[in-house]
This record gives C-alpha cells, structure tokens and sequence, in this order.
C-alpha cells in the first residue's frame, strides 16, 4: 500500500471508530454486558474456522524458524479459549465505571459541582505476539464505553482477524456499533506510525510490549500514550524486621516467576540486619539457581554459603531489569539511603519495605516514588486482578493519569459537571 | 549563550530541582504553610526593590512599543502585590493534598489496597507576560510538595527576577530547601526547548500563553503536557426551558466579560423555543454591541430586533472562540443535533445546557464530551476559584490526567500502596 493510502485507511478506520465511540459512550450498562457474555459465547464455540487461522500463523511462524516459546505465545489453544472467555464474563459481571457521579459539593455561589466519570474517547493498542490481547482489550473497550483501534502482531494477523470478527458480531448481538472495536487489518509497519500521528483518531495510545517498541511510540507519537517501561522491582530489608516474613516474601518476589515485570531484581538490605538475613536468603537462591550480582559487602556475608553463585555488581546492575534467575544485592546503612537508590536507580514501578518499624514503613510509602509501594508483601501483587481492578489493559510507569496496573478506571476521565439553578457570575 | 552551554544550565536548574523536590515530598504540612505565609508577608513588605524591578521592564516595554494593555498586565500595582499575596495565604489554608490515603481494600490474598495522593515532582511553567503567574505557580508548587521550574516572559524578566528572589527567601524562611522554585535565568528562546526535551528535569509541562505558544510546545515537548487550547464554550437552550432563565444565563455567558476562556462564543436553541427565546436575546445582545453571526433559520427569527448587528455564518463560526462581543448561533431540531454539534464543533472545554427537562439535562451532562458540562448555570463559572480548587494552574483541554480547572489535586497523582502481613503471590 502506498503511504498516502495507507494515511487514508488509518484516517477511514478513525473516523468509524470515533463515530461508534460516541455510541459507546451512551450504551446502556445491559448492552455492553450482554456484549461481553455474548464474546464469552461465541469465543466458547467459535471452534475449527478460529483454530484454522490460528493454524496458519503457527505454521508460518515455525516456517520462519521463530523459536519454540515465541511460537507458543501464539497459540489459542482450549485453555487460552477458556480463560479470555472467563475474563469478558467477569469484566461483565463487574460495576459499570461510566456515569458514576462523584463529589458533588455546594459552592458559595448556589452552583452544585461534582465529576463524572466518562470514557476516553478512542484508545489504540499496539501489542505483540499473544493474540488473546485482542480480546483482553476489546472487552476492556466494551465495558468502559470506549472504541478502540486494534494494532497486534504481524505474526498473529490471521488468528487476530478471526476473533476481532467474533468481537464485532459479540457487538452486532447487543445491538452496538461493530465498528466500535477496529482492527488495523494491514501488516505494514508504517500504519503504526500514521495511527500514533492521529489525535483525531486516537485520544490515547496503549503500546505494550518490548521496551523497544514503547520506547520508539513514546518518541514519536502526537497523541497521549500510557506507557510501561521497565519493572526494575526493589525489596528493602528493614533493620526491624521478621525474618522468617523477609525470607518467606523476598523469596516469592524474586523467584516465584522470573519473566513478570513486578518480579524482584534488586534486594537492598539494612545492614544492622544482614549478618543474620543475607546467608539464608543467599540459601535459598543457591538451592534455585538464582545468580547474586553483590556489592563487596554483601558478597562478604554470602561467601560461606555452598553453591552460592556469586558476581560482583557493576553500577549497571543497579538500573537492570533482569527478567531472569539474577538479583542485584546490595547493603544499605539506613532507610534513607535506601529510598535514595531505589528512587535513582528504580524504574518507579513496584517497590516493597519488609519491616516492623511503622515510622519506616510509612516514610517508605510515601517518599519512594514508585508506581506501588508496598509493605510487607511480596512485588509480586503489583497487578490489576491482585488490586481488584477485575483485569488490565497494561502497568503504567508514567506519572500523570494512569500509575500502575490500569484498569477500567483508567479508560476513562473524569469531567466536571455543574449543576444550577440559573446562576450567574457577578 | 552557546546551545551546549544552554543545555547543561537547564541540565543544571533540572538537577537541582529533581534533588529539592525529594524534600518538597516529604515535607511537613506545617513548614509549607509557613513558607506561604512567608511569602505573603514578603511580598507585602516587598517595597522598593521591586517596585524598581517592575519600573525597569515596564519602561522597556513603552520603549519597545507594546501596545497599552500588554503593557499594563506586565504592572505589579499595590492591588496586584495584595491580591497574590490574599492568594498565599489562602492556598496556606487548604487541606493538604499530599499524603492522603483512600479506597483502601481488603483483596481475597490478604493484603490491603489502596492509593496515595503524592506530588508529581517537578512540574515546569512557561507563561507569557503577568508577572504575577511567577508567585501563583510558585505558591501551588510549594502546597503540593512539587518542585517547579519556572519560565516566564521576557519582558517581564526583571519583574520575575524579583518575585523568585522573594520566593526562595520565603522556602529558607520556612526550613524548605530554596531550589524547589527555580526560575530560568536567561530569556534566550531556545532555552523552552531544551526543558521540554528534558524528561529528567521535568515530569510535566504546564503553557499558558496564546494557542501558538502552547501548540508549538505540545508539538515538541518530549515530556508530558497539560494543555489549554481553545474555549469554544456553547449555551444550548432546551426545547422545555425557564426562558427567563435562560435569558439571564445566556446573557451572562456571552456578556460578563469577552476575553476569558469559559465566556460563551456559540448559541444553540431549540426550533421549539426560538421564535419566543431568540428575539428577546437578540435584543440584549443588540443592546450591547455583540454581534450574531446566525444561520439563516436564526437570522430570519432576529431580522426585526432593533440594532441588531447580524452576520450570515460561515462554517468557520461554527468552530471559532472570538474573545469579543461576537457570538454564532444556530437552530437546532433536537437535543441529538445539539450535542453532535458540540462534540464536532467544540473544544471540549465548557458546555451548558438550559432546560428543564430532567431527561435533556442528564443526557446533556453524560454525552457533551467536555472537560466542564453545565446544567442552568453560566460558563463562566468554569473556574478554579468557583470550583474550590482555591487556585487554578491553567485550565486543561486535555481528556488525560486532568479536566478543565487544575489545581492542587491536578499538580498529584495516585499511587498504589499495599499493606501486607507477609502475603506472597501463589
């Protein structure tokens, strides 16, 4: 496609996305449940045509000699069927975020002024590989009253087509706008940069996946993007602590998976404590493999421990998200010095105090700059079904609208709204 | 200045103010206060020196040929100086935004759930000409914890100067480290583009200034923006409406005063209630001066209003914020077609509909996709002050972050804190 026609198509994709969002905007809250079961339905038996297409990627995919577990996050097999389907019915079965009416206060003036929560408008995702984020973000679109313009991967194209179709006749069920959920249907990589140009199209872009990726639609998008950079996850080790809870969580923090961005990839420990806390947790990092990038302190306490796998930490493991078998570890001599690395090295996603001391946990809460922060539990939590959100669209390491795990609340804004009796400013 | 030594003076003014904001953040609410406090009484005491500081860029600007009422909002009168000094010490008096701990949730895992509202760091301010937006920005920076970098006119640098210069007393006063409020020295243009390309000094951008200067930043900034653009504000008066009412509210919409963002530039009635509701209007409107640039169907309603100035619109009208005694108008044939033309024409700031129809009223509040929807009440209240927001740092078009009047809440962001016992993910 030329890139004039391709400029044509996206502006032709926004202008339906943008119309059916006004529709959305007012559907009734039985409507856009009955969407969402109506998707639960349809996906439970969409069968051989949906299975066929997810066919034709994997066997593309292994023709181009992708590697195996890449190969795997493409496939919808039974139980990647069945848990999206589960996921609309909860969406549906959840409050309806729009319309809520909230802090509404008397003014000086007679006027009543409160807010209201709306949706955004038209949101665009941009998202790799798995193709069950096709449904993960059309149900989310469904349910918060917004449209949304669909970019997946080029390697699930046919699979991504085929449930976009079971998406928009989910929608035709309800009696809403088809044309609510778009889907770029072009692989062309230049439509991306054509929709991230689009302010008329999109209110906000959504990327997710490699940092890559998000970091180049950052750079050159003329619309709002919700971005998730890195989950360089911090455990702080206070000097007052419990050690069999240090131990039970910092271990489930780092170890419990190793690929989630809130795993643990920096252990910090307060140093009135290490003598007795660093050589178990060494222990049980040795039993699992997990290699231990240590300052020349901490490496001193580790060194008896059998089968330690032991380096010295350069400055860079400070700022690394590891997403593997590695932890940094590093002394601290007190709270302040902690909060200090964690805010200069982090990456403000999730960071977590383990302690008993209340003053240290609540200057924690509060100075540590961090998307979460939490006390006493494991980084682990940091996700949208944990927090009760039902299911996210993504994390969020920005400041501004939406921090951390981004739900429904997060697809939507709220407006002011007056109420009067025919006032007037004097 | 060279560019490069340009860039590493804001890499510099950038460092200081990430480093003072950490302090801004934890500071009590008690030592933010006083500084506030201090602050007014500096200003109030101010004398002299600044009086002589204002006299230099007053006479600058005569000699460069500013035209009169450029040159009077550059005047920091005795009425000025009390006004943002009142301005401190209210802002002194309100609740403390930062530190606020809400929704907090027992989750099936164990832990509790909730938010905290923090400062959102360091905040930077470009504004053009009145000096006074220097302790406004100053004063809302200090009360939300935030640290901010300031940038205001050239011509009024002096002026500027001499605020700042009260400004960092004022944070020494109260024990508050003085770097917090930084003020960019040099009226060197290129100095704008180096701080909004600089994620590190700032976390968001605040213009204020004409829709030139605001469209330029939101184009090139590499750092969040919450932008003001235009206020195409709409009076929609309903088919079932209180028609005197609806005449003191339209009349105060368009006529309180014509420069201000939330002042009305559009009408839109009802063919039910046009034949009663237009002539009686158009002979206010005549009576003041403001001219109707109607569409033929109001224009034919308003042909016999004595002195009426009437204009065939064009389709431009329909999207144009005059600032002037100049208002379009137009018929409408229902509620449907009044809020389609809202949501094209508008610039999402504020809409008010007049009715009495409970139904009209609340489809009007849910689907004008605007940052200020107003039932019986004159946009002009659209306000910070009218809000009790206390003070408004600019008033936001965008649907992202914040809505319409930002103030202190806006300057903050919610984080996630988790309150554990131990939980870990299974």
């Amino acid at each position: 496609m030329s890139d004039t026609d391709l400029s044509a198509a996206i502006a032709r994709i926004g202008r339906a996305a943008r119309a059916a969002s006004h529709e959305m905007a007012r559907a009734s809250t039985a409507a856009k449940d009955e969407a969402l079961r109506a998707l639960a339905r349809r996906l439970r038996a969409a069968g051989a045509p949906l299975a066929a297409a997810n066919a034709r990627d994997i066997a593309a995919a292994e023709a181009a000699g992708l590697a195996a577990p890449m190969v795997d996050r493409l496939r919808l097999g039974e139980k990647v069927i069945a848990t999206v389907a589960e996921g609309c019915e909860q969406i549906a079965a959840m409050p309806d975020p729009v319309g809520e009416i909230s802090d509404v206060k008397r003014r000086p003036s007679g006027i009543s002024v409160g807010r209201m929560r709306v949706p955004l408008g038209v949101f665009g995702m941009i998202y790799e590989s798995r193709p069950n984020v096709t449904i993960e973000a059309a149900s989310l679109a469904i349910k918060s009253g917004n449209a949304c313009i669909l970019r997946g991967g080029s390697e699930a194209i046919h699979s991504n087509l085929a449930l976009w179709r079971l998406v928009q006749d989910a929608l035709f069920d309800a009696g809403l706008p088809p044309e609510a959920v778009q889907l770029i249907e072009t692989t062309d990589r230049a439509a991306v940069g054509h929709l991230i140009a689009s302010p008329e199209a999109v209110d906000v872009i959504i990327p997710r996946g490699g940092k890559g990726l998000i970091e180049r639609i950052a750079r050159e998008a003329r619309v709002p993007v919700i971005k998730h950079l890195d989950g360089n996850c911090h455990v702080y080790v206070d000097a007052q602590v419990n050690l069999a809870l240090a131990l039970k969580v910092t271990d489930n923090a780092k170890t419990q998976k190793y690929s989630p961005c809130n795993a643990a990839e920096s252990l910090l420990v307060h140093r009135a404590v290490a003598p007795r806390f660093l050589p178990e947790i060494g222990a049980v990092f040795a039993a699992k493999g997990v290699e231990m990038r240590c300052d020349a302190d901490s490496r001193a306490l580790l060194a008896g421990v059998p089968g330690a796998q032991l380096v010295d930490a350069t400055e860079a493991d400070w700022a690394t998200e590891y997403l593997a078998p590695v932890i940094s570890i590093k002394l601290v001599d007190s709270l302040d010095q902690a909060i200090a690395h964690i805010n200069r090295h982090g990456s403000h996603h999730t960071d977590a105090i383990l302690t008993e001391h209340h003053p240290s946990a609540m200057r924690f809460l509060r100075e540590v700059d961090s998307a979460s922060v939490m006390v006493n539990a494991s980084t682990r939590f940091a996700d949208g079904f944990e927090y009760g959100l039902g299911a996210e669209i993504g994390i969020s390491t920005d400041k501004l609208h939406a921090r951390g795990p981004v739900g429904l609340e997060g697809l939507t804004s709220l407006k002011w709204v007056v109420l009067g009796q025919g006032e007037v400013r004097t």
